[in-house]
C-alpha cells in the first residue's frame, strides 16, 4: 500500500481507535479497530525509522534501524507487561519469533520459488544468523529447564543475569556485522529509496508515530482481558498468534516483497534479522523493564510449549536456510510447521 | 536372491505359512514361518510394483514406485490396526524409520565404504531430504508435547489434521522432486532393469503380490499378542525391531548392494526415502484409516521413547550425510546408535 | 609458563600439598593448595606424555597422546569413584566436555579472531567430530530417557553395554583417523616440539608424573565433601566448573596458543578432540572400572541439567564450527553459553 491511500488508512483507524476507545464501544469491536490501527501505526513508524536512519548515515543508519526496527513489539509489549499480563507478553515474544521465521520467511521463499526456481543470498550470513538463533534458543531453554529448582528470588537473578549477558550480546553483533566484518556479511543491501521527508520532518514523524503506537497499544491491550474470556482464546493463542501477525505486519510484505524482487537476501534479513532483535533484545529488555515499572518482576521463564515452539522453528529454519538456497517447496514446508503449531496452540 | 530361486522360496514359505495358520500349528512356528514368507511376498510386492512402474512411463513410474514402495508395511499396519494394536503399530512406524536411516544406511555406507575410501551424492538431495525428515519430526514432537493438555476428542482432531497435513506435504513433495525440480535433485538413478513381465503379468502380478502380503500379513498379525505374552516381549520390541526388520527386508538388501555398486546417491535414497514416506506418507494414511475401520480412532500421539528413538536418529543421520560424502566409519556410527537404541527398547 | 620456572612450580605446590594434607591444615587451604598443584602435574604429566609419544613413532605416538590425553581427569575421577563419590565423577565429566567445547574453543576463537580476521581449518575434520559429538550425546542421553522405566540391575546391564559400545567406537575412530583415512582428515598437525628428555628419562618422567597426580588427586579429593558443605556448594557446580576447570588447564593454554598462531585447526582438535576422549573414553572406561572398584556399580545416568548442558554445548559448537571458518564473535558466542550455563549450575 503506497503513497496517499495509505496515510488515510492510518488516519482514519487511528481516529477510529480513539473514538472506539473513548466512547466505550463494544469491547470485540475496540479490539478489531485497534488491531487494524496498529497495523498502519507500526507501519508508519517503520517509515519514520527508516527516514530518519536516512539521515544518519551509514552506520548509525543502520544501527537505528536494527534496533528500533522492532519498536512497535516493544511499545505494545511494554503496556502489556505494565498490565502485568506476563503470560501474554511471552507468548507475544513467541510469536512475534515463530511468525518472522515461519510464516514470514515462508512466504517469502514461496512466493519467491513460484517466480524464480532457485534463489540464492550470502551462507555466511544464514550460518551467523543461526548460531545467533541458538544463543537465543539456549538462553530460553536453559532456564526454563532449571526454574523448577530454584526460588522466586533465583529466578529473578538468573532472569536478570541472562537478560544482560542477551543484551551484550547483540550489541557485540551489532558491532561485529556493522565494523568488524561488514564486509563480509554484506549481501544485497535491503532497499532503501530517498528519505520521504526533510531531516526535521522525519523526525517530528518518529515522535509522533511513537506516540500513535503507544496510545493504540495501550487502547488494544485494554481489551484483551476481556476479548480472551468472550472467546475462550488462551494466553498462548492471542499472545502468540493475535498480537505477533498484526505486531509485525509491517515486516511480513517488505519480506515478501524483497523475495519476489529476487532480493532474497534481504528477505532473509528482514525475516531473521527481526527474529534475532526479538529474541536478543526486545525480549531481555522487556525484562529488564519489568524490573522497573511492575511491582512483581516478569521472568525469562517460558513455558515448554514455547520453547518447543521456537527450537522447532529454529531447528526447521536452519536447515533450511544453511545452504543458501531457496525454492517454493521450502517455502512450503516453513508454512506447514506454522500451521501445525497454530493448530496445537490454538486447541491447547 | 535372483531368479528361480526366489520364487521356490516365495511359494514353499508362502504355503508354509497359509498350513501353518490353518492347522493350528504352535503359535511360536506360525509366527517364525509368517516372518519368513513375509520376507518373500514384499519382496514379490516390490518386483511388481517395479514392473507396473516400468511401463507407466517416467513420471507415474517414479510416482507409483515412491508411493507404493512401503505397500508392504502399509498392509501389516492395516491389520495391526484392524485389531486394535495401535501401540504395535506406532512402534513398528517408529522401527521403519530408524531401522531405515540407521540400520540401512549404517550398512550401506559401511559395507560400500570397505570398498570405496570415499563415497559421495547429491548434496541438494540431502539437504532437501533432511529439511522434510525435520517436518516428520516435527509432526510427531509437538502432538505429543501437547497431547498432555488436551482431551480425547481434541487429540483426535489435532491427529486429523496434522495427518492430512502431511500427506499434503507429502504429495507437494512428490510434485516438487518429480516434475518443477527434477534436474536439480536428480542424482545416479536407481537401476532399473527390463521389466519382467508383460505388461498384463505385471499387473495381474502386483494383484497377486498384494493378496499374498495381505494373507501373510493377518496370520502374522493374529499370532503376535501370544508370542508376546510368550517371550515376555514389549509392544516396542516386537513392533519397533521385529516386525520393522522383517517388513524392511527388501529396501535392506536393494540398498546395500547399491551403495556396493558405489551408487550411493540411490542407496541413501532409498534408506532416507523410505523413512520420509512411513512418516510423511504412511503413518498419517493409517491414522486416517483407523477412523474409517476402528471404533477408537489411531491417535499421532507417539511415546516419548519413540519420538526420542526418531529424533537421535534423524539428528545423526543429517549430521552424517550434509557434507554428501560418507565412508566407513559414519556407517558404523549409524549402526551403533541402531544398537544402543536395541537394548535400551528390549531392556524397557 | 616454561623451563624452570614451571618445575619450581611443579615442585613447590606439590610439596606443599603434600604438607598441607599430612599436616591436616585446614580443610579449605588444602583443598586451594592441591587445586594449584593439580595444574601443575597435569601439565607435567602432559609434557611428559608427549616426550614418550615422540619416542614412539608416529602412528603409536598419536595414540599415545590421544588416549592419555586426558590422563589426569581419569586419575582424579578415579579416586572419586573410588570414595563413591558419582554425582561428583559425572559432573565433572559433564564440565570438561562443556568446558573443553565452550571455554577452551571459546577463548582460542576469540584471541585467535582478535589477531587474524578470519581463520579457517578442514571441514571434513569439523565434521567427523561433530558426528562422533552427537553419538557421544545420543550415548548419554538415551539411557538418561530411559532409566525411568528401568530396575537398578537392568540400568546397571544398559549402562555396560552402552559403555562397551562406545569404548569399541573411540578404538574405532582413532583407527579410522590414523590408519585408513588419515591423509583426508590431516589438518596443520599440533606442534611436537624437540622431545625435552632422552627416552629412558620420558618413561621414568612418565611413570613419576602419573604417581604424582595419582597422589595430588586423592588429597584433592579427600577435601571436596567439605569444603561443599562447608561454602554451600552443589555435586553439579564443584564437579562441573571447579575441578573439570583445574583438570583441564594445560589443554586450555595449549589450545588458545594454537589459535594466536593461526593454527586454529590445531586448536580445534585439541578443544574438540578432548572432549570426544572424555565422552566416548573416560566416561565409559570409569562405568567399567566403578564395577571392579566400587560395591555400587556407577551407572551411565546424567541428569537432565548435564544432558541438557552438554546437548546445548554440542549443538551450538556443531553450528559454529560447521563452515570450517571462525572469528571473534563466534568465540564470544561459545563464551556467553558456558557463562549462562555457569550461572545456572551456580544457583541450581
Amino acid at each position: 500500500m503506497k503513497g496517499k491511500l495509505f496515510y488515510i488508512g492510518l488516519l482514519v483507524s487511528f481516529l477510529a481507535a480513539g473514538i472506539a476507545h473513548y466512547a466505550h464501544l463494544d469491547t470485540t469491536w475496540q479490539f478489531v479497530i485497534a488491531c487494524v490501527a496498529i497495523v498502519f501505526v507500526a507501519g508508519f513508524l517503520g517509515r519514520a525509522t527508516e527516514s530518519v536512519a536516512h539521515y544518519a548515515g551509514d552506520r548509525m543508519g543502520g544501527f537505528l534501524n536494527a534496533t528500533f526496527g522492532n519498536a512497535a513489539e516493544l511499545i505494545i509489549a511494554f503496556f502489556l507487561v505494565k498490565d502485568g499480563l506476563f503470560e501474554v507478553v511471552k507468548a507475544s515474544l513467541t510469536g512475534a519469533i515463530i511468525g518472522n521465521l515461519l510464516l514470514v520467511l515462508g512466504l517469502s521463499l514461496f512466493a519467491g520459488g513460484l517466480k524464480y526456481k532457485e534463489q540464492s543470498f550470502n551462507v555466511k550470513l544464514a550460518s551467523h544468523n543461526s548460531s545467533l538463533m541458538i544463543l537465543g534458543v539456549v538462553a530460553l531453554f536453559i532456564p526454563a529447564l532449571f526454574a523448577r529448582g530454584l526460588t522466586t528470588d533465583e529466578t529473578s537473578s538468573m532472569s536478570m543475569i541472562v537478560a544482560i549477558i542477551l543484551i551484550v550480546a547483540y550489541l557485540l553483533w551489532l558491532y561485529f556485522s556493522m565494523v568488524t566484518h561488514k564486509s563480509v556479511l554484506s549481501d544485497e543491501a535491503i532497499e532503501h529509496g530517498e528519505a520521504a521527508w526533510s531531516k526535521g520532518t522525519s523526525i517530528v514523524f518518529l515522535i509522533l508515530a511513537t506516540a500513535m503506537v503507544a496510545f493504540t497499544s495501550e487502547w488494544l491491550v485494554g481489551t484483551i482481558e476481556e476479548v480472551k474470556d468472550k472467546f475462550g482464546l488462551s494466553d498462548l493463542f492471542v499472545g502468540a498468534f493475535l498480537i505477533a501477525i498484526i505486531g509485525n505486519a509491517a515486516e511480513h510484505s517488505a519480506a515478501v516483497m524483497m523475495a519476489m524482487k529476487n532480493k532474497m537476501g534481504a528477505a532473509v534479513e528482514i525475516a531473521i534479522g527481526s527474529s534475532l532483535q526479538i529474541a536478543l533484545f526486545v525480549a531481555p529488555v522487556l525484562i529488564l523493564l519489568s524490573f522497573f515499572i511492575s511491582g512483581s518482576p516478569m521472568n525469562i521463564v517460558f513455558t515448554t510449549y514455547e520453547i518447543a515452539a521456537i527450537g522447532v522453528a529454529v531447528f526447521i529454519t536452519k536447515s533450511i536456510t544453511q545452504d543458501g538456497s531457496t525454492n517454493w517447496y521450502e517455502g512450503l514446508l516453513l508454512m506447514f510447521v506454522y500451521i501445525i503449531l497454530g493448530v496445537v496452540f490454538f486447541l491447547v
